[in-house]
């Protein structure tokens, strides 16, 4: 060929490592799933903000606030410093949408309602080592209430995530919202008398009881232990006396909330934080109350510690209760889908003012996942009607038919790759998943009528029809042409 | 305050200059227009498809296809070569989203269907000096058909354009779809026997035809004119019988399309380039006609230039004809939202073969602009209910009153701010655009009923009641607590 000589300098057709495209469904499905969060959203006063994918490095900070990420970094690049152009700033993509809303907290300070309510939906950009599974884009979906340091806008997060679920197909009892607060740990941390250089390791200590369960912290707050590859981990180097209060905290859920709340109140012993943050509590659980939330739904849960590091006040996150089956072939619950909790200084790096917030965030793919598994992502079953090309010189009418199709809310498309090759035409509606095909030559247009293939009956008669029942064809039905409609109508039920 | 010395090293809260963040109904408003242009790119069998906002630098090429924008570029940055991780490679924002498409064609040609019908909606990136109304972020909106050479696929397009118009709300009458064909102009060239080195300045010139008019081009085509300012533009050099055909082409639209094709027709000459352009316009006038496009929604119309010299076939272009009031307050057409046409070697930078390809971008900034021009762009006209806070213990139960509403599908919100001044509250409803304030106090709430207090009539009796009528309040009514969801209902009408 002529033109081998360029060979050697071709690009390479690929995304960039850890970057991902999204074909048909994937976009559709995710779509729809956030449509139906985003209603919810809205229906309780939140506004949608889109920012801008890029900010300044100086804007953004670099902060990342997963703290099992030490690696996380952003995207960034200098700019040109032009006269009248470029400044010269570093900036970068956007690793979350936390960050950008603490920028326009601040920078709309005086504009925006206060509190303000805002949920945004869009992908974030981190620039980590890939890994399976590990992309660099993806998409986040929080709320935050910005401005309140009430803990009514608490318990509306809360209400509000579970609505959220059902109104993806969740059901009842498939989802619980389990709600803790770092203030009733602060407590229990001063009533076990914890010195405050040893704070900050208990803490992470702490964090790990959903891996390690009471026994594994037992040991990590007090002597340390052996991991799974044997290697000793240090303890804290607390007594067991100091330990037993915060065990007593982690595993104070009762049979109810009114328990619970028993519980971290014996807890908390008589620090004055730790009163608060019980409390605030029993606050939130009478308003979920109030708003019709069940405790099937959402319930008071000091187990939950994932973030307890991050967070300043209420903490919660979403799981999903229901069993599916992990590469192994194991059953294990489907597990967390959203998390959030109450944090201060979002704008006080811009403004020096502390200003409250407290949000959530909907792990995207994770939810898409489970709704997938549980077969609700409300997938197309099948593709467009293919009209085929039987004779080239009247794509007009073959047109007129998809047309028509259209018109009647059903979604048809003309074969448009080269039509010489019958079988071609059927095997592209196959990869289409058509569920039906219209065929119509020059002798059915003369007779005024068409041919109404229906693939999906035809597939199935490929691969259980008895000989007899193959030859009489009932995939395929001739009808008159005005008749197209009605019978791609009838096929599609 | 102990906070001062900080001061210095704030953050400042902006967005880098060029970007912007959008607000409440900017995201609703766009979301709803693209979501109805969607379902009709659907309904063509069209896919959705969401590639990656990073692209190598290498995949995406360094090129932009307006030719109106030489210093256009990327945002581009490199990789760390980390072993195991970052690669070194460049790595760039895509610029638009037809790039990408050549970048997913090539690399996914063995799973994809051909043809190729995709669509995409998402935001593209230019590091290109800001200006007003200019901005390195913003919308495009694609859809095209990737592997068909038949101008069916033009011809689908076109009607489908007209379509997506009407679907989101102009009206038949305030659009125009037009058609033109490069082919045509390439034979028009070789009849007016235009040397090839000087094709490429005429075609320049040609397209200015849209700003220059008949003459304006003549000059430019033959001697050479003068602009705006009084600078001299030299002249391509050809002769004035040279010049005609091209002018002859230019101003060849006649009543219908069965005069315009035979006048291009008488334009070309003996051109077998010509006649074959002629050729495929008639082919698409025909199809149009055959899908129930008819000549007052896309028409055969050799005056459309813009893009001509990047095209290789067909071209078209989507003019709103209705009327706005400009800057300066003259009322003038409001012109072109969406352009596209046909274009050859999309894939073959990647794998050396020609794969023909045609689409259509919609400028969805501009038509997002016409639709609000009309008060087509469907902003809801009032925001959230907000329920007071009269008294702070009994929260919970403002909360159910919120709940109730929103379980009846009204939009309502609990006021979440400090309660303390009620005066602030109205102020936040007023901010909120809220349609009803709901108001309980512990008298209230001792005799079992609430105020609903209608602030849209509020408003306007603010402005316009006489003094009894506003002494009488008919803007507030206090109705049982069971009532409340009833009344708002009735007041939102």
């Amino acid at each position: 060929m002529a033109k081998d000589k360029k060979k050697q300098s071709r690009p390479k057709a690929e995304t960039p490592k850890g970057f991902r495209d999204y074909f048909g469904t994937d976009v559709t499905e995710r779509k729809a799933m956030l449509d139906r969060i985003a209603e919810i959203y809205h229906r309780h006063g939140f506004d949608p903000l889109e920012t801008s994918a890029v900010e300044t490095v100086e804007a953004l900070g670099k902060f990342l606030p997963d703290v099992d990420r030490p690696n996380a970094g952003v995207f960034a690049w200098q700019e040109e410093a032009v006269p009248g152009g470029g400044s010269g700033d570093w900036l970068a993509l956007r690793y979350d949408l936390t960050a950008p809303l603490a920028r326009v907290a601040a920078q709309f300070r005086n504009d925006l309602p206060s509190p303000y309510r805002r949920y945004a939906m869009g992908p974030v950009w981190r620039n980590e080592k890939p890994g399976p599974g590990r992309f660099r884009q993806f998409y986040q979906c929080d709320a935050d209430t910005v401005g309140s340091a009430s803990v009514a806008a608490d318990a509306e997060i809360c209400a509000m995530l579970a609505d959220a679920l059902e109104a993806v197909g969740i059901a009842r009892g498939d989802y619980i919202v389990r709600i803790n607060n770092r203030k009733v740990l602060n407590g229990v941390l001063e009533a076990a008398e914890i010195r405050e250089d040893q704070a900050e390791d208990a803490l992470r200590q702490i964090d790990k009881f959903d891996k390690v369960g009471r026994d594994g912290v037992l040991a990590l707050l007090t002597t340390g232990r052996l991991d799974d590859s044997g290697a000793r981990i240090d303890g804290v180097g607390l007594s067991e006396v100091q330990a037993a209060p915060v065990l007593a905290f982690l595993t104070s859920k009762g049979a109810d909330n009114a328990a619970t709340l028993d519980n971290l109140a014996a807890a908390v012993g008589g620090s004055a934080m730790g009163g608060e943050g019980v409390d605030e509590l029993r606050q939130i659980a009478t308003m979920l109350a109030a708003m019709g939330v069940a405790e099937d739904r959402a319930v008071i849960d000091p187990s939950v510690v994932r973030g307890l590091g991050y967070y300043t006040g209420p903490v919660f996150e979403a799981e999903l209760t229901f069993e599916i089956l992990d590469d192994t072939g194991r059953k294990r619950q489907f597990g967390s889908v959203a998390g959030g909790g109450r944090y201060d200084g979002l704008v006080e790096r811009f403004t020096g003012q502390k200003v409250p917030a407290t949000g959530v965030s909907i792990g995207v793919d994770r939810l898409l996942a489970a709704l997938r598994a549980k077969g609700l992502s409300g997938a197309e079953d099948h593709g467009p009607v293919v009209v085929t090309v039987m004779d080239r010189d009247r794509m007009a009418e073959y047109q007129a038919m998809a047309s028509e199709l259209r018109a009647a809310g059903i979604r048809a498309e003309v074969y448009l790759g080269n039509p010489k090759n019958f079988g071609n035409q059927l095997k592209y509606a196959d990869r289409r998943s058509a569920p039906v095909a219209v065929i119509q030559g020059a002798d059915e247009a003369e007779r005024g009528v068409v041919q109404v293939k229906d693939l999906i009956l035809g597939a199935r008669l490929a691969t259980q029809a008895s000989h007899e029942e193959w030859k009489s064809q009932p995939a395929q039905t001739e009808v008159a042409r005005n008749d197209l409609v009605g019978e791609v109508r009838r096929i599609l039920g």
